[in-house]
């Protein structure tokens, strides 16, 4: 099975764009659609822009976290979760410059970036893609499902993390919100 | 300055392959060059096989251990180092699916990775590639170049790595050693 996921923002989808809101840097194209695909097949719509990821090992989780998280995280694709976003980041040069035991520090005991995720589970679902090594323009695709219900949950989520130390380190960010669509394209990749 | 780097397997390059050993998993297709490139150029020569690296953010150095390192690693490219050698290795999926706390205890504290390359500094200068997220075989390809009297010293930098705890996890390994060659393609793409 693959690691590789494309989001590709454009005219069809799996999921219509509700908002597209820049927190930081340069924005991406509006589009009204976004596909979430692993594969690289043939594209017959329009498409604005497309960004790569991959799921990874852990960077910073340790095995306690690790176990929680195993517990208590839902699987993408459940069908009443018709509530998805879309969080692309790039964090800055003195970021990615420090050792690994600085980066670790303020992601996890300063910022407590683990932890804040795990208030928010099972509700909030979510799949981490690295692309920084892949030569995009961000570092991370982060995708979340969940219910309509639990917007303003996953609002609050969000906050806090934006007011992390973490968060100093943050050049780019790019918000998009979605809503399920019925397409008859691929299979739901979330899945 | 792109962080991508590729080594190509074939009959032309920089580097004459003075030997190629197998130590784990399945070998390379022999070869009689290699070349190190930087550019996606239309390649001339005969390839056999073509690795893609991309240096990256440290994973496990901590501050003090990079502090160290920068005093002392020399850069690639020393005229007087025209040993090299391409060790391109593959970690088991166990390593992988490890938290950051476990990975890192068995690569610091168990394996005292870090600290025994040190021990090698600055004779044996070194570049690290990461390549697992990039979809080809192998998972790092090491890069190290150092002068013909430092030889025995680099046997036994390998032979203390390959009897670490950390090692266990190798599930590939090949050991491609090189000799500088008088080539009038691209500049050396180590300096």
């Amino acid at each position: 099975m693959s690691r590789t996921f494309w989001f590709e923002g454009g005219t069809d989808g799996q999921w219509n764009v509700a908002s597209m809101t820049t927190l930081r840097g340069e924005p991406l194209d509006p589009v009204t659609h976004v596909k979430v695909t692993q594969s690289d097949s043939t594209r017959i719509h329009q498409i604005a822009w497309r960004l790569a990821g991959i799921t990874s090992n852990l960077r910073y989780t340790d095995g306690a976290e690790l176990a929680t998280l195993r517990a208590r995280q839902p699987d993408l694709g459940r069908p009443a979760a018709t509530h998805a976003a879309l969080i692309p980041i790039k964090k800055t040069a003195a970021w990615w410059d420090m050792p690994q035991d600085e980066r670790l520090a303020i992601f996890s005991r300063d910022s407590r970036h683990t932890a804040i995720g795990l208030d928010y589970l099972p509700q909030i679902a979510r799949r981490l893609h690295h692309c920084r090594d892949l030569g995009g323009p961000f570092d991370f695709l982060t995708w979340f499902e969940y219910e309509p219900s639990h917007e303003q949950m996953f609002d609050e989520l969000l906050q806090r993390l934006r007011d992390t130390a973490e968060w100093r380190y943050v050049e780019r960010e790019v918000d998009i919100r979605l809503r399920a669509s019925v397409w008859a394209g691929d299979a739901i990749a979330g899945g």
